[in-house]
Parts: structure tokens; C-alpha cells; sequence
């Protein structure tokens, strides 16, 4: 069982954290880390010490803030930033270093001015010094969603040699399409002399909105952790969002994979690291979006409330939501008109709702959503409209209030 | 060459308008549909006359507004439905009705308590009825993404007997992997007789962000349309967004596809949707997120200033943004630093770069986003604090103000 486990690595905090817009303190970083500890994540990655003093003692503070998941510290290949992350993790009950160095011709070429034999030197330094500090040693190569498959495999077998415990394959441009990410995966595991000692780990950008696709199409492959971030935060259009990628492995038993990940909890830890990072979730984020399960349309709205899951596959409950919302404007029917006016506990018989719709309609056209308080001013209105007023039309119960209320909300 | 294009069908006037939250009325329709147009799209899908006057108004200013792309409107299979679509798009040079039904278990059983063999008689009276008002029917089999890949055939087969010439295939709940999605669409085009005389469509929600992902499954498998929308609204957690499904098939050669999107115009496109629908893209949103070219990483900043492409895989030039931003934050190394200082016409030495850092970096894990302003108060208190202030340090140039705005507001 334990063999079909893929490990989340939440790097909210470090490339969640690292972009324009984003606003957060040493105090809100130890409250999403502790969130993520009961969410569930097998590895926080805290930060990158070596960037800033407030940077480096908010890794020092969540290391001591949380105590059963490993906490990551982020480094290049440098003597210098290895140490610091070390000295960051002392207090970490389970501290693991992260470094690495780009190993596509691009960054080779261009960033480093170097040759692919000295980025191979450096490699393999970053991970022996690393050692000195902690046993948990991930490396990564940089753009490698760019880099030669033949070279990728060369690096990785030298710092498995020398300790790695992880290899993250990053696509670090958001450069590959799920079919070429989940051939690189494949190419490694089957190539690589050693990886069946080590964890392969993916880390993809949403440059080209295939993030979640490519970390799919790693972990079919053979990949066991994913790096990813709440919301899909992170450098430019950000990282795999943690949400999506775990709803999948929960959604599809086919797969044969899970995660130890407390599904229930991923409503709540989306909205704190939008309030903490002030980074807003758009209405139709998959998952986590205000409108993800909400149905203003009025062929889906009659589904809904026949079924909900003609016209939803994922069960809000599942994520934390307590239920689906129904919404009325002038792309709704009757049929929610209807469901709306009994929850408000005004039963309507079919001729009176004709009426009551055509009114509706025209008022939604230019008012857009509508409340609870126009319906009942479009049902008076109707009542003026209509010659017979009698009970027999309209049957006020006026009870399920509280419900009400809840629908609205959501 | 023909053969490799692929249509795009934009629903962001139909799928994209009926959301929670979204406010357009029929002048911004009319705004949205020529920019449309200009954009390159093949077909707009204009909206679902039934549903009210206000929407039926649209579809029919838009008829007369637009006149080089097909516009397309919405029907159940409902007579009714069919003959109000048929009148709205009088004024269309290209008109196109859009009709369907629900074919998977969940639909057929839950939604219309119905049976398989009537459900397609309702199929094929729906397209016989659209033909009399329009040449160009297409024909959807709503929730197809859990419908049972036999009978969608059957169901296909029939529809494109009695005269369809699209054949959409949505995955209405999100439903499927990019696998099951493209296997899905191979089964159509390998088991439906009479398949090659019409065009397959996809049309993929992104309840588990695959939407993108999916739609290039079915485009690599024989699909010649993608219905997407301008930054990805639609129901629930969206459509496939046009500008990624676009810009996959723009930077990727080796699929041997193309549309006919002038891409140029996409990032202008995605700001007028956002403008008038009220519906806010977020920061990381793939391509036309405002962060989707926003650089604030030292390592990220270090790759970007000595080449582009180290840390970008698209070329902003391409959707219409002038060029890349470098941001400096708490995460900036003195690479950045440096290179925004040149922008303000100040050329640092390095030993006195070396000290300005020291102070800008207290600084920013302080106050997050450094604007122009406070890098020439940091400068002054570098000035202040060192005991050697010449010219050999400090060369003010105070040229190039103009450039330095523009990387700033970008």
C-alpha cells in the first residue's frame, strides 16, 4: 500500500511566497505552517534563509511551530546558502535541505557561462555539503522540463551517489506538455542507475495552465511526491495547486494513489492563505473558487436539485463546503425559482409561478443576482398582477429560515 | 494544411455570461463580440435566446454587430427553444444553432427520468428541427465526459444522419482525465460512421483544472474545435481558457496545428472580459495574469536580467505585453537591485552596491514591494552611512526616466 502513497510538498511559503503582491509576516507564515501540518502535507518548504534576516527566523520559528512534518529550506548550490538553510532547520524535528542548480543549456549557457561536466562538480559539492548538516537532502535541477534527458539522468546518478534522498524535476518555465513531463519521469526511473533509493519529485509551473496536468502525468509515471502550493500560488502564473492535485488522486480510485492529506480541511486552508498572502482566488478557481459549486444556470439548476451530481462530479462536503448554492438570475428557470420560493417557504402552484417567472425574468435582466428580499417584492408585485388572490395559490409556511440563509451565503 | 486548424469556438458570452458574479448587459456583449471577432475566433458563441428578453436582445445586436465569424446561440432540444435560437440569429451572416441533450446515466435517469432509446429520438427531433432555420447545427451530448463511450456513438451516428455539422462532446462536471478525455474522443472518430463529414468539439470545465489539459487530449486526437472562454469563466470552476489552449498551440511546432487567433491581442481581450464582466483574474492566472511575466526571486531576477528565456518560456511579446517586470522584494538579489538602480540612471560600484543591498534588504522584509521612491531614500542613506561619497561611486546619469516607468507599471 505504502508503495502507491504520493508525498505532498507544500511550498507555499518559499515559491508561494516569493512574488509581487504577495504580503505576509513571520506570524502568518507559522499559522499557515501549523495549517498545513493538520492538513497534512508531508513536507512544508519554509523559505530560503540565506534571502533576507526575516526570511531566515521565519524558517527558525516553524521549525519550532510544528513537530510532526519535515520542514525544507530552499538553497542554491553555493557553500554559503547550504549553511545558512542549515543553521535555519537546527531546530527542525525532521530538517531537510533543498539545493540544486540549473542544468538546461539555457541556464548552463547563459546564467552559469559554464559547461555541463562543472555544473556536474557543483551538483555533487551542494549535496556533500548539504550532508554535513542533515541526512533529508533534496536536490533539484533546475529547468529540467528544459533540460536533455541523457544529461538529467547523468546529474541525477551522481548526487544519488552522493546522498541525495529526493530529486525534484522541476519545469521550472511551465515548458512541457503532460505527454513529454511524464516521458522525463519514465526516462529517469528506467535510466538512472540508484533510483529506486530515492524519491522523485515534481515541481511544475502553470505557465501554459498544465501544472496539474504534468504532475498527473509524473506520478503515472513513477514520480511519489509533488511540490505544489495552496491556491496554485508561486513564481509568475504559479505552482501546481495543492487542491487540484489532491481532489484527482482522491477522485480517481483507478489511479491507485493517495494521499495522507485531510481533504475536509482544504476549504479552510484556502481561505487563510488568501486572507494572510492578500493574494485573491478568482471566483472560478477549480476547487477552491467562490463559485466552484455554485449554479446560476437554469438547465444546471434543475439537475441540481433533482441530482446534485448531475451537474457536479466532486461533493463540496468533501473539501469543507457543507453544500452547493444555488443562485438566481436571468439565466435561471423555474425550477429554481421555485426551490428558492420554498425554501423561503412560499409554495407556488404552477399557473401562479408563470407569472411569478415572467416577472422575475424581466427584473433579472437588468438586476442581475437576485436576493431573498426582491423575491418577495417581485411575489407582491405578482400578487397585484393577478386577479385571484387566495391561498390556494400561495401557501405561506414560513418555516426552514435558517436554511435559507445558508444557501444565500454560500 | 487546412486540415491542421483548429477552430475556436468562444462561449465566453454564453458559458462564460451565466456565472454567479458576472455582470454584462447588451452593450458590453456587443463590446465583448467584436473584440471577439478582431481576436480571430471562429465561431461566438452569442448567448441562450430562451432564457430571457435581455439575452435574446444580445444575441440579436450581435448578429447585426459582427459579420466575419459565425455566431452561434443556444437550445435545448426543446421545440420551443430551437425556434426562439432561429429567430435571434436572423441578422447573422453565419448563424449556427447549438442543441443537445443529456446522455450519461446520471442525466438520462435523474434529470429527464427517461430512457436511452428516447433520449435519441429527442436528439435527432432537435436537429431536424434546427435545420429548418439554419444550415450549420451543432449538436451537444451534455455531460458526454461520464456518458458510456458506446452509446455517445450511437447517439452520434444518429444526429449526424439527420444533418449536424458540429458534434460537441462536453465534459460538463470535469469529470474526466486527459487520457479518458482523448480516448474518448479517438473511440468517436474510430467508431462513428459518417464522423469524417463533420467537425468534433471539445468543451471541458475545470473542476479539477484539467480543462486545458483535456481539450489538447482531444485536439491530439482528432478534435477540430475547442469551445474555451477569455480567462476561463464559465460554470462552476470555468472553461478551458482560450488563452492557454491558444498559446499551447502557438508555442508548440511539433503538434502540427494552428489557429487563426491573433495572439497579440490576447492579453487586451482578457482586460476588456475582466472590465466589463466584473470577474477579476487572479495574480498567478496562466498568461494573462498580472504576475504571468512578473519576476521578484533573486535567482529568477539574476536568470531574467542575463537572458529572457532562462525563466520564461513565452514571450510576452506575443499577447500584446510590452515586456517582463522586475519586482523587488525581501526575495530580490543584488542582481535585480543593481539593474533597477541603472534603470533610475545610478551606476554602483561594487563595494558600494554591496552596502546599498545590506539596507535594502532590511528594508524590504519590512515593507514587501520597493518602489522608485524609497530605492533613491535607501541610496541616500547608503550615501549617508559611508564615509567616502564621490563620484567614483555614485555616477548619476539621470537619463533613461522614461524606460524606468514603464518596468515599474508593468
Amino acid at each position: 500500500m505504502e508503495k502507491n502513497r504520493i508525498h505532498i510538498f507544500d511550498t507555499t511559503l518559499r515559491d508561494g511566497e516569493q512574488v509581487p503582491g504577495c504580503k505576509l509576516n513571520t506570524k502568518d507564515k507559522v499559522k499557515i505552517a501549523k495549517k498545513l501540518e493538520y492538513l497534512g502535507v508531508d513536507v512544508i518548504e519554509a523559505g530560503f534563509p540565506i534571502s533576507s534576516p526575516g526570511d531566515y527566523q521565519s524558517v527558525q520559528k516553524i521549525c519550532k511551530s510544528v513537530s510532526n512534518t519535515i520542514i525544507c529550506a530552499l538553497s542554491r548550490a553555493v557553500e554559503k546558502d547550504i549553511e545558512i538553510a542549515g543553521l535555519a532547520l537546527k531546530y527542525a524535528k525532521f530538517p531537510r535541505i533543498h539545493t540544486g542548480i540549473g542544468t538546461s543549456y539555457y541556464h548552463i549557457r547563459y546564467k552559469f557561462n559554464s559547461t555541463p561536466e562543472k555544473i556536474i562538480e557543483r551538483a555533487i559539492y551542494a549535496v556533500k555539503h548539504a550532508k554535513k548538516y542533515v541526512e533529508d537532502v533534496e536536490f533539484y535541477a533546475e529547468d529540467a522540463g528544459r533540460t536533455e534527458n541523457e544529461f538529467l539522468a547523468k546529474i541525477c546518478e551522481n548526487v544519488i551517489k552522493y546522498g541525495a534522498t529526493v530529486i525534484n524535476v522541476p519545469d521550472t518555465t511551465g515548458y512541457c506538455l503532460p505527454e513529454e513531463y511524464g516521458y522525463k519521469i519514465r526516462f529517469l526511473k528506467e535510466n538512472v542507475k540508484g533510483i529506486h533509493k530515492i524519491i522523485l519529485s515534481t515541481h511544475c509551473h502553470n505557465d501554459l495552465g498544465l501544472a496539474t496536468a504534468n504532475s498527473l502525468a509524473g506520478i503515472t509515471n513513477g514520480a511519489k511526491q509533488v511540490e505544489c502550493t495552496i491556491n496554485g500560488i508561486g513564481e509568475r502564473a504559479g505552482n501546481t495547486s495543492l487542491e487540484e492535485i489532491v481532489m484527482i488522486i482522491k477522485q480517481k480510485p483507478h489511479l491507485n494513489l493517495f494521499t495522507k492529506i485531510n481533504t475536509k480541511l482544504i476549504s479552510s486552508a484556502s481561505h487563510l492563505v488568501s486572507k494572510c498572502t492578500g493574494m485573491k482566488v478568482q471566483f472560478n478557481k477549480a476547487i477552491v473558487g467562490i463559485n466552484a459549486f455554485s449554479h446560476s444556470s437554469g438547465i444546471h439548476q434543475d439537475g441540481i436539485i433533482k441530482k446534485r451530481e448531475t451537474y457536479e462530479s466532486i461533493n463540496p462536503k468533501d473539501i469543507g463546503i457543507d453544500q452547493s448554492s444555488i443562485i438566481l438570475t436571468a439565466r435561471s428557470g423555474r425550477a429554481a425559482l421555485d426551490y428558492r420560493y420554498k425554501k423561503l417557504g412560499f409554495f407556488l402552484k404552477k399557473n401562479f409561478l408563470d407569472l411569478v417567472y415572467s416577472i422575475f425574468i424581466k427584473y433579472a435582466d437588468e438586476n442581475k443576482e437576485i436576493t431573498d428580499m426582491e423575491l418577495k417584492a417581485i411575489l407582491e408585485k405578482a400578487n397585484l398582477n393577478s386577479n385571484e388572490i387566495n391561498n390556494n395559490k400561495i401557501l405561506n409556511k414560513n418555516h426552514n429560515t435558517k436554511n435559507n440563509r445558508i444557501i444565500n451565503v454560500l
